[in-house]
């Protein structure tokens, strides 16, 4: 038996996303449910969480079930997730039975495992989301690696929210100034998702270096293609704010330059106008403005875009909890 | 429509306190129930606890309801609490957001937030916890800044417990030694609340250099005369303890010497006579003996109090749960 | 009234121990229960954990309960142990009242605490957990200090499991080297359960400086005595697996260099050749091999055993879930 994961939204059709949207949509109405009686629900985190975690963990317990917070490496063994290993260097314990015993336990695991920025060639083949999705026998949710699908969904429903039918509505995807080079997962998720609903893209950033791993530009014009609408990539602010429906923002590391970011930090240094600002959402059609947060005012985003009723970053956050309980409901639910 | 929330018992009436109190008996009584049915409580901790993690997260569950804990800056980003900061440092997020986000997903948020220790005049303004209910669109809890009122209300429960009526009884709120400068927060809150319950309270400490800040002795002495109680201030160990009903211990540092402690250690370690012992205990009108735990034994305490019939900081501690769970209830319970 | 704790399961009868694992054969068939239905249990982990913490946690969800998890000295104060001392270093706060205060907030108290790993005289005594028994108003529960016995019972289970009557069964108790030398917790309730269930048991080590400390050597031959079962101590691999029904791997450290470890280093990282790999076990009576977890493969097993159909480590870590839901129950279950 196949089990079906939570990995990317790229395995899932546009039919059965909107079914979690409208799943997500019943659960905003009426919070409390039985569809997790019982259940348990592992949370790994290797890297902090504050709105990832929250959410998880309340929404578990809003459908009848419970979820347990792990660290690996601080509060559990470090793990190795190379195969055929000599153990005798500093992990305490293989893949193979983390993901087993924690399969187990738990009725459902939930992976948070970012990029270690040193090498991308190693860091995109997302190794410790696909060894538990390899090892374990329940299902795994991606709560963000190189990609954050459970924020696709919160974005999606904040956007179906604001804008209703999203078909060829002009989606901006601008990067922002950041004083580190920051991962691309909410980028590339950002690309997949507004593709896939059907939306006119233009990925916004200050040159060829900041464009998209090549997975994901392509999954982006394959969605776009199926899905009726398009996707460009564009270094001219003004042109790509004009007429937009949708702004949202990120900032990201140029991957040319992945680990050895020295390379581009005069580039990033060069961009701090790609905040958005005030005169910039003027040239838009009244485009909402969004953001995945955390969100540093003034330097990704002005206090008075971010204070403006167009801002609707925090419906998006809220949204969190609305989908991961569609996606857990989707995976392990029961009645 | 004002939020009500638990920052200080000087924003609740004597008749609320009382009612308060009443209801952390019942709970006493009958720990069950059913008031936070499918509620969230989020509970930030930027210093740590035990005492107060447990029994907020117990107190939730009991009332059928959920409480996540989260650190700031450890398990969650870093927060910025000041307005219009282009965030170009080490805060990764604004409070304004985090509050907001936070409101979403949980019916009330409570705050751990400590003095930094090196500026009196900063800390004094409470700061994180003000931002957190300034902009929270749910009720906030104070679990500990500069004053402590949960502590406060298991205080209070406590005397009553032991002492019954508590008008004119004689309390003595004593400094003593720690080899730190402790915060003022337990020592402030132990004025407010022995003076709004009509007490004799007397502050004894080494020199003037220790009374307490001018806000607080403002507090309590208004207190004291609404409540018909009495404050004073006295450097005399013998005369504060003759006949005196209560004996409630605290170490704290000298606010003139704020963030300059070199200052105070002088006066510091010439008073670790401030000690409470046997013989001190035995000028007493065979007071109760309390402090707000941790508590160093042989340093504050001696082990002969502590063990004493005397003590009742254990109770003290326990009715932590029983407080909180009514504060919770009566914030956003039903039924 | 005397409290019944879970310590060790030497305070346990052969028939208790039989009562224990049948209660938690029940829960792996119906894992869902009220017997813990509004019951508190405060975990205290002094060392990381997972599998220990996940199991617990979820155990007293599944019957109705709540786990708190606590880790003393990081998000809890530092802990004093001794009695009568002047507490003026860097402990905040007595054994004494963290164990009462967490009586009054919890039905149970689990502790893990590791030794220090510098005076074997001083670890033997186990006195954190000892304090916790001592003072605690509550059940108290081993979760791992010098022995462990919720894995024994796990341990146990998985072998009734799969080889049903243990009368007189061949079992191994191998020590594997590791680059660290380890606590030696494991390996004396290997001893102590194996013995009890009436095993003809074999302690196989480097060298006689890595036979256990004599206090479960005693209490392994007087088990021995009672069950009808043998224990004895071998230092030839060949002979010790030949025939062997069970093989049990495990690290642990030569006592006689405790604390003084790079006097056993010599024999450590000459004896890697104590791996449990296809030859040895091919020299079996088709054993089934197991361990607690975590294991560093390639170090203490190949992949090849890991992997075999032999290796029941993953059944014996899910039965931790169901042996601990069995002690829980037993010692403040309702019903």
């Amino acid at each position: 038996m196949t089990i079906r994961h939570f990995l990317t939204t790229q395995d899932y059709s546009r039919r059965e996303i909107d079914e979690l949207l409208d799943q997500a949509a019943e659960f905003k109405r009426s919070p409390q449910g039985r569809q997790l009686a019982g259940k348990a629900v592992a949370l790994l985190f290797f890297n902090p969480s504050m709105r990832t975690r929250t959410s998880f963990e309340l929404g578990a317990f809003q459908l009848g079930g419970h979820a347990v917070v792990l660290a690996p490496g601080k509060d559990a063994w470090p793990i190795e997730f190379e195969v055929g290993t000599v153990m005798d260097g500093d992990t305490e314990e293989h893949i193979a039975e983390v993901a087993q015993v924690l399969s187990r336990y738990a009725d459902l695991i939930a992976v948070r495992a970012f990029p270690k920025f040193q090498d991308w060639a190693v860091d995109r083949e997302d190794r410790v989301l696909k060894a538990f999705a390899r090892y374990a026998t329940v299902p795994v949710i991606n709560m963000e690696t190189i990609t954050h699908p459970c924020q696709e969904l919160a974005h999606a429903m904040a956007l179906r929210e604001h804008l209703g039918d999203l078909q060829n509505k002009k989606y901006v995807l601008t990067w922002t100034y950041h004083p580190k080079p920051l991962n691309t997962a909410v980028a590339n998720s950002a690309l997949l998702i507004a593709t896939k609903l059907g939306m006119d893209v233009t990925l916004l950033c200050p040159s060829p270096d900041f464009v998209l791993d090549e997975r994901y530009m392509a999954y982006g014009e394959e969605n776009a293609r199926q899905n009726g609408g398009s996707l460009q990539v564009s270094h001219d602010i003004e042109a790509a704010y004009r007429g937009a429906d949708v702004v949202y923002a990120k900032s990201w590391g140029a991957l040319p330059f992945f680990g050895q970011w020295e390379g581009e930090k005069a580039i990033r240094e060069a961009s701090k106008h790609f905040i958005v600002d005030e005169a910039k959402m003027a040239l838009t059609n009244q485009a909402v403005f969004s953001h995945c947060l955390p969100l540093r005012r003034n330097v990704k985003a002005t206090d008075a875009v971010m204070d403006s009723p167009a801002c609707i970053a925090i419906d998006e956050a809220e949204n969190r909890l609305h989908v991961q309980k569609a996606v857990m409901a989707a995976l392990i639910g029961q009645g």
